[in-house]
């Protein structure tokens, strides 16, 4: 059910590393992209995707994690992200690209919890670095990063308090609580 | 299968209007969209549901619909949504709304579709007199809106050919065409 790969799919920042994913595994996450709605159907988005100890190692550099960690500064080699796929923009197609990325990412999200895996949407990106370790061509702007792997920690939705704090966090035993707002807070009017 | 559900979520715009569409569903989809990721976990995004004729057709006289079919003005009486979800960023939380719209947005569509029902993304608003209908206050940004019924429509993708030609169109039997560019188009580079 589609609850059931919602509510599994947690933003995941720590993966059990050696358990491999593969070239074709990405490319099937990107047809799922590739079905989705896109404004005016333009379809700008480009993608790159990697799954080699080297490549992973160029995109994990450029990554900031988890801002809210402060003792943290992202997983340590051996539960880093086994693969990553990075979302452009391609600025021949389109000015803009909207909420395009958005879907997508989910759509890819969805489809890794549905095989076993999970990530987390990656937006804080030392961007200028990444275009030149991948010499992406100016056309092509980068939107997301997307890190996958086989997901090692635990991770929990709690209802967000009072004192209104959404900030994640990390507890003792290593499991990460992520207060989430009600429905009801969410639902400004129903008709 | 997620495949099965991103590939019967085709942008709809016909629907059986006599098919109605409860609050409680609504509240149910709104639900998978509080579950999914949300930038530095702020969940600034609000909603507006509506399942009743006349708020339906409030929201229906601010939308433009498919712009690329020249000779039709969108769905006749009859054949309208029979729900909508205004989805609006609450600028107290957030400056900025990014991806978290897109990833809501698809996560309801998907969620409509595993209920039998379909829509369509809408970000061609009449922003200013929507605003006033719902009395929205200021401090709530209108970044989309999805239209939902029971899909009446028949839509077919298919390959986007080499004339690049990416809007969608309609044939003489009424079935909607949607051409997607290839899997290898999209990936830029692959590792």
């Amino acid at each position: 059910m589609l609850k059931d790969l919602i509510r599994t799919n947690r933003s995941t920042r720590r993966f059990h590393q050696e358990v491999a994913i593969e070239i074709h595994t990405l490319r099937e996450l990107v047809e799922l992209a590739r079905l989705t709605p896109s404004a005016g159907n333009r379809q700008p988005l480009k993608f790159v995707l990697s799954c080699t100890p080297s490549t992973n190692d160029m995109v994990f550099k450029h990554l900031t994690w988890a801002v809210y960690l402060k003792d943290w500064g992202g997983p340590a080699e051996g539960e880093r992200p086994s693969a990553y796929i990075i979302i452009l923009g391609d600025k021949t197609i389109a000015d803009t690209f909207g909420y395009d990325a958005g879907i997508a990412a989910q759509s890819i999200l969805l489809g890794a919890v549905e095989k076993g895996l999970g990530g987390c949407i990656i937006a804080f990106v030392n961007r200028d670095k990444l275009r030149v370790a991948f010499e992406l061509p100016d056309h092509l702007e980068i939107l997301l990063v997307l890190a996958l792997g086989k997901p090692a920690e635990k991770i929990v939705i709690e209802p967000l308090g009072a004192d209104g704090k959404f900030e994640y966090w990390r507890d003792g035993e290593g499991v990460h609580h992520v207060p989430k707002r009600s429905l009801d807070e969410l639902i400004l009017k129903q008709f």
